[in-house]
């Protein structure tokens, strides 16, 4: 038994990175900080230099890094950029692991034109910013869709940066997920600019109201397992403790008071106008439910 | 030594409750189920009817609870209603809570009205739905401003229906801090409807995508600790990890993504405005932090 073993790179893919953006580098850091093996290429070639001090083998072309890799990790700045990239790379027999941001669409399409030319394909969406890269305890991870086969031979090299959560052989099931989560929180931290708004112009410490935020939110964030069971069962009247009607009359105690401290309303006018016109089209006793039905329409 | 001594209703007040809807029904049956003395009073009498078997004193007139009561608590309709219910009773030398859902300037008007009619006045914002109240491990509070010396002499009775959190001697404070949670969570609802939305016409289950955004929410909460840091320092780029040029790259793919799945984007649109307003004014390199102020302009 030799118990360094477990230090030896057995069946560790070659990796080949194609950019070093804020994301690229983190990745390319961790990788590195794993003693991978690490082609790296960007488009600015300067960029490269501190990778290469720390052990990345510098490649001059994108198809140059493609050649060196047997795991190619593309993190560009958008989709037009990866098909530009990979435009002369031999992709045949390679595995290509897509973490460029972009829309479901963009990461079909992908995947059909990487298929075409004999590569697997994995689309990635990262639910992490760059310092949460390398470090587990920040929760960070990247939802993944397209070939499974890829998917598990990979896990071990995948989960170096962050973990991963795998969704679904259609390969924009990965973008749809980062999209709906990052959707979810824009709507979160609007609600919340308004909140400090309305106290901007009071002796009340921003800092004082922000853990109050912080509790009613994530105790307020599983009203989503209730929309879920509502969309699954069709009934959106289901254990709903606060209906649309007595939403509809806070709405207009939130709006007034919103004038009262002169902030303008217009980050919560879309929401409670879909719930005003759910409540006129009949449906006072149902939660919120009924506005992902108005949005789809 | 007498073990009993605890339960002795000793300087506990005669309490006289305006108001039983579902709120204040609610109120009723955690007062009367703690074995407080209480008197009773709703517009519609039959309302009264199971209050009484239950113990409660009903009077056939707001001014008739009143004056049976040391503190009297208003749960009503609304501030309009606060105002025509206790018009002809005596307030001199009682206690007013008023628990009823109104607007910090309405809360400041009523206050002032009660201190001219010789009562001490404590507005109230109830943060929990009715099935929550008088069930401590819900979690459920009140916020509670205006007199500091009847919030301390009552507080006993104030905690029995749900927890209680003083705000300041600004009577506008508790309708103040309600209404800015009520608007935060407004605004992650929405944000979690469009998500919802993105994923209706998909082969993915709403309840996978449940504990998704919970557990992103719940992570994302704590941005208002850095929002709050920025307003008190002024500096709106301290610590900011994902800055506003990069997040408004990401609108745009937010922005493609609901239109490829066919879903409206007017709830996030009016937040994604803002970002670009602010980053177009110079500001690339700060958080969403700057959006507040551009609300209170």
């Amino acid at each position: 038994m030799n118990d360094d073993i477990s230090d030896q790179p057995v069946d560790r893919p070659r990796l080949a990175l194609l950019g070093l953006g804020a994301m690229g580098g983190a990745l390319a850091r961790a990788w590195l900080a794993a003693g991978r093996s690490l082609t790296v290429w960007n488009r600015t070639p300067g960029r490269a230099e501190p990778f290469a001090a720390a052990g990345a083998r510098v490649a001059g072309t994108p198809a140059e890094a493609v050649a060196a890799g047997d795991l190619v990790v593309a993190c560009l700045l958008d989709d037009a950029s990866v098909g530009e990239a990979l435009s002369g790379a031999d992709l045949a027999g390679k595995d290509l692991v897509n973490l460029t941001t972009g829309t479901p669409a963009q990461a079909r399409a992908r995947a059909e034109w990487a298929v075409r030319r004999g590569a697997r394909f994995l689309d990635g969406g990262i639910m992490a910013v760059p310092p949460m890269v390398g470090v587990p305890e920040s929760g960070g991870y990247a939802f993944y869709s397209g070939s499974r086969a890829l998917f598990d031979a990979h896990h071990d090299t995948l989960t170096v940066p962050f973990g991963a959560v795998y969704t679904g052989e259609d390969p924009g099931f990965a973008a749809l997920h980062d999209v709906a989560l990052l959707s979810a929180m824009t709507g979160m931290f609007a609600g919340v600019a308004h909140a400090f708004a309305l106290i901007r112009k009071e002796s009340l410490a921003p800092s004082g109201l922000a853990p109050l935020l912080v509790g009613w939110l994530t105790a307020m964030a599983p009203h989503a397992y209730q929309i879920a069971a509502h969309l699954e069962s069709g009934d959106y009247t289901e254990g709903v403790a606060s209906n649309l009607a007595m939403m509809v009359e806070g709405n207009a105690t939130l709006r007034r008071t919103a004038e009262e401290q002169g902030v303008g309303a217009e980050l919560l006018a879309p929401f409670m106008a879909l719930m005003e016109r759910r409540l006129a089209d009949g449906h006072g006793d149902e939660g919120t439910t009924g506005v992902v039905d108005l949005l789809t329409r």
